[in-house]
């Protein structure tokens, strides 16, 4: 491609809004263009970016056996009634209406469709197993679209649907899938880690997420850099820091603590170490019959730990959902304002679930229950009873893993999760084939997404510097750009640039020619801001000792390369990246 | 690819919805699946064909010089109240809202989103010419979705919008995609004719439709089978049919024709030519300020023609749309009912507008203006005053061209469409550039529409036969497929059907090995459904002479090639079709 005969138009400041590097970085270089919130034009460069993801993804999940369809972006609300999701699914589902008042919705994702496209094409066990999958315009109306394509509401999406007799092979499908997307994220040149992740509202038994390692991704992952292991922190399982509860030694001490409503500052005041103070968060959960009153739960975490909500959403008792208790609920069952609040001696009764660490504590500090003071040398069994005990924090970076090692934590953008859903949809849909014994059973599911457009976003993330993006080989707009100086001046320097630029076409390298009449600082900032893999420079000055020069955008500095040795040094550099 | 590791699903019945012959094949071949009416998913062999399209689509419009990116199918109302559409599209247009209650389309095209581009991204003259296109979902709400692909709701279509300097540039970029359309035509491997055809909604000063011919499609293509003139009927200039019109040699005469509302009944009682005969259409205007009574017209034309809606459409007085006249405005105007109306003494003044053909007859025949009579020679002139003359009738096969030689006419299917756009967008949308003389200027545009999926039902509409579709080579699913004879039971037969599958994909052919264990008239029977071009039949009793049978889908013999020889064989002959 010549750059007179395409579109580059980049710019010097990113819009006020973008507030992340690759939202920053793909406006400034063109690539895309907001049409409304969380909706964008792809301009060229951006998809060109988009569709070599694609191409990818495409190739890897036909070599795992997965066959290619495409189901439309409007779907009819029918199905989604069926499966309950058009009731549970919230304002993230766009829901429309067409010109005779019927209900559709724009698809975020497809579990509905493909089920009924499974029950009326899977007859049976013959046919099995099958995945299907496509790539497709997604919509989710999220109520504040931000991060340019990493939070968009119109997006591409790679959504593919196993269909299994049973359990066994429904693993050996998430199986095939789950390596399918280490062989394509290790394709699109990223760093990235697999993590055992939460289901969420997609539901099923299983699930991995795929995460771009980067600095700026909103999810944390825990990982053992010793071992395999990774979870993200949402699920990783906390160890307890303390193997075995030490002796009772201190006596139970009410300590004023004036103004000390939070565990660091009562660790000031009282001299101790964080680690020596319980934090106390009340929830609150309703009763089934909606009528008596709520059951007020009080969880404890050592001082210097974070609650992990996800954690506390799987309590039992918590099935129906779980709320903050009101301050007037803390007044009335502790008697006391939040701050002071403790285990010992409520004013009413309260369930007390403490985290594994807080449970081998011994002669700790937690609220007092009375404004303004603490209890200092608490013990459990001698000032109050044993707890309940479970996992409710979140792992930190240091933490012991019982495995082995140490467990570390690292920032991640969640590009890929693969699900193992069992007989969710399938059962809701009634989507069942005949099996070798002639009866009718459930299909066996499992799902598996990819968000294309975000990679881009994340690829970014991962990959940039000062002077804009730095693209994987593999995912680059294009491999090479030629920069002649002096294009329209020096016909040395036009026809050497031409020669090369023949030669790398027919080598099959993605070249772009920079035949336009712009100063080479403006040039090469434009090509360093867009991100290409390796610069030829070519130049009078170089051209009449026979030379040209190669900069790759990932090193410091350029290398000379004589004019005959161009191609097969620009094509093995172009491998080594 | 192997079928037993494919999706194929073939149905012996076609839904009963399935009225036009590619829905119907389309469907019981397993490539598309009804979601709702009008909305598809494209099932595996379906969406092969539809890639193959896009991509040849894609080749030439690069080839063009055209720069792909890609544009939301969401898209905000704004623009589409700054161009005059969000008014005047009318019910195909869905309209939604999302969360916050803000108004959005989904894009039935996309002339609003990439003249905003356009605005934003083009300075200077030094930038165009620029031609930037998409391929893309499209959504039509259309009240009665029907013909399958044909005219559904949801649909994929590639559209590109020019932006030049000035009209003469405009028209180059016009010229070159028209260009480029008949390289995409030919390579689909489709019979066609691009066609001049009116601009219609889009609006502009020009327009070519592109029809693949087929006696099934919807619209009339008017030709000359001696030169390169071909146009929709919509826009054919009809001929006058009498060169000079001759004395009037019949004196005027009241004739009772009862029960003759018809120009074919009334023919036919006075036994003379239909030809004599001629029609009257009563039409009204209303007056420009709605308070004035409407202009009643009568429009003639011979009784043997038809009325082109279009082109009275068009006639100086119709610009705000036109209607046909109520029986009460006939009575009031003629004092008469239909069927016997005629230009001569209307009780009220008419407009009154003849086809040119009728306005060279001489002793011709018409309504009396009194129910159950007809005048017979009538003459202009000597009756009644010389009429405002028009091209009021759609052109009949057989008119003389006045070129030369004599029109015909053949059915099309619409799949392609290039307009002339002019500066209707880039004025609604102020979007201008600076010109040579540092001076803003308005965009001159065009556009230029190709619909993927209607391609593939318009190629099945087109070639097909009793036993189901005939691909063109171009866009079949599969290029070849290899069909053993007992698969499970012999060994030979695997052996000679698996290396001649490994030899196709090494060369390169899309192929695929049917390893299922049905019977072979079964199998026969869905690919010759399926329409893929070349059969090969593996079987033991051939095997034994060393001979496979190779089958063209559109031969009607089978021929017999050595196995040694089988694949240049094959090769060969797909080149051949």
């Amino acid at each position: 491609m010549r750059a007179s005969s395409y579109h580059i138009n980049t710019l010097k400041e990113a819009p006020a809004e973008a507030d992340v590097t690759s939202h920053q970085l793909m406006t400034r270089a063109g690539m895309i263009r907001k049409v409304a919130g969380g909706i964008y034009t792809y301009m060229p460069l951006g998809l060109r970016v988009l569709r070599k993801i694609e191409n990818i993804v495409r190739e890897e999940m036909n070599r795992a056996g997965a066959i290619e369809l495409l189901m439309p972006v409007v779907q009819p609300a029918e199905l989604w009634v069926e499966s309950g999701r058009w009731e549970q699914y919230g304002a993230e589902l766009l829901r429309i209406k067409d010109r005779h008042q019927r209900d559709f919705v724009l698809q975020p994702t497809s579990e509905e469709v493909i089920t009924d496209i499974a029950r009326n094409e899977i007859h049976s066990w013959r046919q099995l197993p099958l995945n299907f999958y496509h790539i497709q315009t997604k919509f989710r109306d999220e109520r504040r679209p931000r991060f340019g394509l990493m939070r968009g509401r119109e997006f591409t999406m790679k959504d593919a649907y196993s269909f299994d007799r049973d359990a066994a092979s429904a693993q050996a499908s998430y199986d095939l899938m789950y390596q399918a997307y280490i062989k394509i994220f290790t394709r699109l040149g990223l760093e990235f880690r697999a993590v055992a992740a939460d289901t969420g509202s997609i539901g099923g038994s299983r699930s991995h997420e795929f995460q771009v390692i980067a600095d700026t991704g909103e999810d944390l992952i825990v990982y053992n850099p010793d071992s395999d292991y990774a979870a993200n922190i949402e699920l990783a399982a906390a160890p307890t820091l303390i193997a075995l509860r030490g002796a009772a030694s201190e006596t139970l001490v009410e300590t004023a603590t004036p103004d000390a409503p939070k565990c660091e500052i009562v660790a000031a005041q009282l001299k101790r170490p964080l680690t020596d103070t319980v934090k106390a968060i009340v929830l609150a959960t309703e009763a089934a019959d909606g009528k008596a009153a709520p059951t007020i739960w009080l969880l404890l975490i050592r001082g210097d730990h974070s609650l992990n909500e996800i954690k506390a959403s799987k309590l039992a008792g918590f099935e129906n959902g779980h709320r903050f208790a009101t301050e007037d609920e803390i007044l009335d069952t502790f008697g006391c304002v939040p701050g002071y609040l403790g285990p010992v001696n409520p004013r009413k009764p309260v369930v007390v679930i403490a985290d594994h660490t807080v449970a081998h504590m011994n002669n700790f500090i937690c609220g007092a229950n009375r404004e303004g003071f603490h209890y200092t040398g608490v013990n459990w069994g001698r000032d109050l009873p044993e707890p309940q005990v479970a996992d409710l924090r979140n792992v930190t970076a240091g933490d012991p893993d019982p495995q082995g090692g140490h467990l570390a934590i690292q920032r991640g953008i969640e590009v890929g999760h693969v699900f193992f859903l069992g007989d969710k949809y399938s059962k809701a849909l009634d989507a069942t084939f005949l099996d070798t014994d002639g009866k009718p059973a459930l299909l066996q599911m499992g799902c598996y997404g990819i968000g294309i457009s975000r990679i881009a976003a994340a690829a970014i993330e991962q990959r940039h510097d000062a002077r804009g993006m730095v693209w994987p080989k593999a995912i680059a707009p294009y491999e090479v750009v030629i920069c002649p100086m002096g294009w329209n001046k020096s016909e040395t320097v036009r026809n050497a640039a031409e020669t090369l630029y023949r030669e790398l076409e027919q080598a099959g390298v993605e070249v772009m020619l920079d035949d336009r009449d712009i100063r080479p600082g403006v040039m090469f900032a434009e090509w360093e801001l867009i991100g290409v893999p390796v610069r030829i420079t070519v130049g009078d000055r170089g051209l009449k000792e026979g030379i040209l020069e190669l900069q790759a955008r990932s090193d410091e500095a350029a290398a000379k390369v004589p004019v005959a040795e161009a191609l097969t040094a620009i094509v093995k550099r172009l491998e080594s990246l």
